[in-house]
C-alpha cells in the first residue's frame, strides 16, 4: 500500500486514520471531509493525515480509497470521482449492509474500478472525529465481501490491509452478510429503537416519570437506540427485506411468549429461558463481550 | 433495627449481607438458605452472618425479615413463618413485582404482622452467593410499597433502612410500580431473550455459525438474556397483565417502524431515530448509566 484516501472522517474514518498512521501502512495518508465542523475538529484534535480540500486531489493520489460516510453518500461520491479515478486505484469501504451497495457500485461505479466491501464489526454509539479510537478494530472481525468477478489479488490487498489494522478477517458474498447482520446487528438496533420509543410512548400517556427508574434494563437498550440516525436509516433502508424477515420471526416469537406467560406454561418458559442464557456464555467464550457482570459497569 | 433475618442468600441475598455488616446496621445477622450448594459457598467466602438451620430459629430471634427468595417461594415461606412469627417482627422483601405478592402476603399472612414491599432497582445477569457486592444498592433507587393499612411507623423503618443502605428511596403503590416496571424492566428482559431466541432460530434454519459476529448488537441483549431463569419466570407469571400490555404496544410500534422502513418514509424513521436518542441522555443525566461510549467496554 502506498496512498490511502479516507472519505468522511467521523468515528470509523478517524479511527483508521490513527490506526494507519500508527502502523505506518501508508506512504500518504489523505482525509476529505464535507463537513466544516468535523474538518474543525480533525484540525484541532491534530489528527493524522492531509484534508485534501477536493476529491479530486485526494483520488488522483491515491492507491486505495476508504469510504467512510454514511452509505446513502456513495452514489453522489462515486459520480464525482468516476472522472479522475485511475484503474490501478483500489476502493473499499466500511458499510454496515452490502447487498445494496453492490448494486450501486454495478450501476454507477466506473466498469474498471474494483470496489471490495469491508465491513468491520467495530463501532459505538457515538459518532464523530472526536471519539476516533486507534484500536477500534483490534481483534475484531471484518468481513469482506467476495463477489464473482472480484480479483483474488485485489482480495489479498484488502485482506492484508485489514489484518495489519488489527482485524480478522472473514469472506462471504453479500447476500450471506446481509442475512447474519439483520439477526446480528439490524434487529438489534431496530428493537432498541423501539423499545426506547415504546417507553416514551408510555411515559407520555401515563404521565409517569420513568426514565430514572431505567436501571432495570431500559439502559441496556439505551445505549443502542443512541446510535447514528443517518447511518441506521441508511442500514434499516438498504437491507429492508432480510430485516422485514427478522421482524415477523420476532414478532412471531414474541406472541408465543406472550402466549406461555399468559397461560403461565411453565416448562416452555423455563426451556426459553435456559436456551439463552447458552448464548452469552458463547458470546463470552468467543471473546465477543466482556466476561464481567454488569459489562464491569460498577 | 437490632436483629435481621435474610431468607435467600443468592446475588442480593449476599449483597444485603455484606452491606448490613459492613454498616454495623444489625446486632445480630441471621441467614436462611434451603440450597446446600448455597451454603457451602456462604461457608467457604466466609460471609457475615449467622446461618440458622430451622427458619423458626431465625425469625423468633429477629426484627426484620427479608425475602431474597424467588418470588415463587413466598407463600411456602409465609405458612412456614405463621407459626412463630412474632407481631413485633417486620418483614420486607427484594421481589420485582407487586400486586401479586400483595395478594400473597393479604391472603396468608398472619393477620397482625407487616409486610412492606421493598424493590431496590439493582442486580445483574449473574446469580448466587459469589457473586454478592457490598456496594450493590448504592446511589440505586429502591421503592417501597405503600398501601392502605400500611403503619407510618413501619413505613419510616423500611425506609431509614434503605438509606441507610445506601439506597434513594420512593414510595408507591403496586399498582404503579408494576406497570412502571412492566415498561422499564419486565419488557426489555422480554424482548432480550426473544431477540436471542430468535437469532437461535434462524441460526439452526440457515446452518449459519452467528453468534461469532454478535458485537454488532446481539452481545449487548445476550446479557440480559443470560438472567436468572426462576426470577424471571416468576416476574413474567406476576406481572403478566401488565407485561401484555406491554407487549402489544411494543409490537404495535414495531410494525409501524416495518412499515416506514418498507416505505422508505425518511422523515417518519429520521423523527423516531432522533427522538429515542434523547433517553440515552436523560438517563446519563440521571446518573442511571455509566458515562462512556460502550459502557466503557474497551
Amino acid at each position: 500500500m502506498k496512498n490511502i484516501l479516507i472519505i468522511g472522517c467521523g468515528l470509523l474514518g478517524s479511527s483508521l486514520l490513527k490506526s494507519i498512521s500508527k502502523k505506518k501502512i501508508a506512504k500518504k495518508l489523505f482525509i476529505y471531509e464535507k463537513s466544516k465542523s468535523n474538518i474543525a475538529k480533525i484540525k484541532k484534535l491534530k489528527l493524522p493525515g492531509k484534508i485534501v480540500k477536493s476529491l479530486k486531489d485526494g483520488v488522483i493520489n491515491s492507491d486505495l480509497i476508504i469510504f467512510c460516510t454514511p452509505m446513502s453518500e456513495y452514489k453522489k461520491i462515486i459520480l464525482k470521482i468516476n472522472n479522475f479515478i485511475s484503474s490501478k486505484t483500489l476502493v473499499t469501504d466500511i458499510g454496515s449492509s452490502k447487498i445494496q451497495t453492490s448494486q450501486i457500485i454495478k450501476k454507477f461505479l466506473k466498469k474498471d474500478i474494483q470496489w471490495i466491501q469491508s465491513h468491520p464489526i467495530a463501532g459505538s454509539e457515538v459518532s464523530g472525529p472526536e471519539h476516533g479510537k486507534e484500536n477500534l478494530f483490534n481483534d475484531r472481525w471484518c468481513i469482506i465481501i467476495k463477489e464473482k468477478n472480484t480479483l483474488k489479488k485485489n482480495i489479498n490487498i484488502i485482506t492484508k490491509f485489514w489484518k495489519r489494522i488489527g482485524s480478522k478477517v472473514v469472506l462471504m458474498s453479500a447476500e450471506k452478510h446481509d442475512k447474519i447482520f439483520s439477526i446480528t446487528s439490524h434487529l438489534p438496533h431496530l428493537v432498541a429503537y423501539n423499545l426506547v420509543k415504546s417507553a416514551q410512548d408510555f411515559e407520555k400517556k401515563q404521565s409517569y416519570d420513568l426514565i430514572k427508574f431505567s436501571a432495570g434494563g431500559l439502559r441496556d437498550f439505551s445505549r443502542i437506540a443512541a446510535s447514528n440516525e443517518i447511518m441506521w436509516r441508511d442500514i434499516f433502508f438498504n437491507n429492508k427485506k432480510n430485516i422485514s424477515k427478522a421482524i415477523d420471526l420476532f414478532i412471531n416469537n414474541l406472541n408465543q411468549f406472550k402466549k406461555d406467560i399468559n397461560s403461565k406454561n411453565n416448562k416452555s418458559i423455563i426451556k426459553k429461558l435456559i436456551q439463552t442464557k447458552k448464548v452469552r456464555l458463547k458470546i463470552i467464550k468467543l471473546k465477543q463481550d466482556i466476561d464481567k457482570p454488569d459489562f464491569g459497569r460498577n
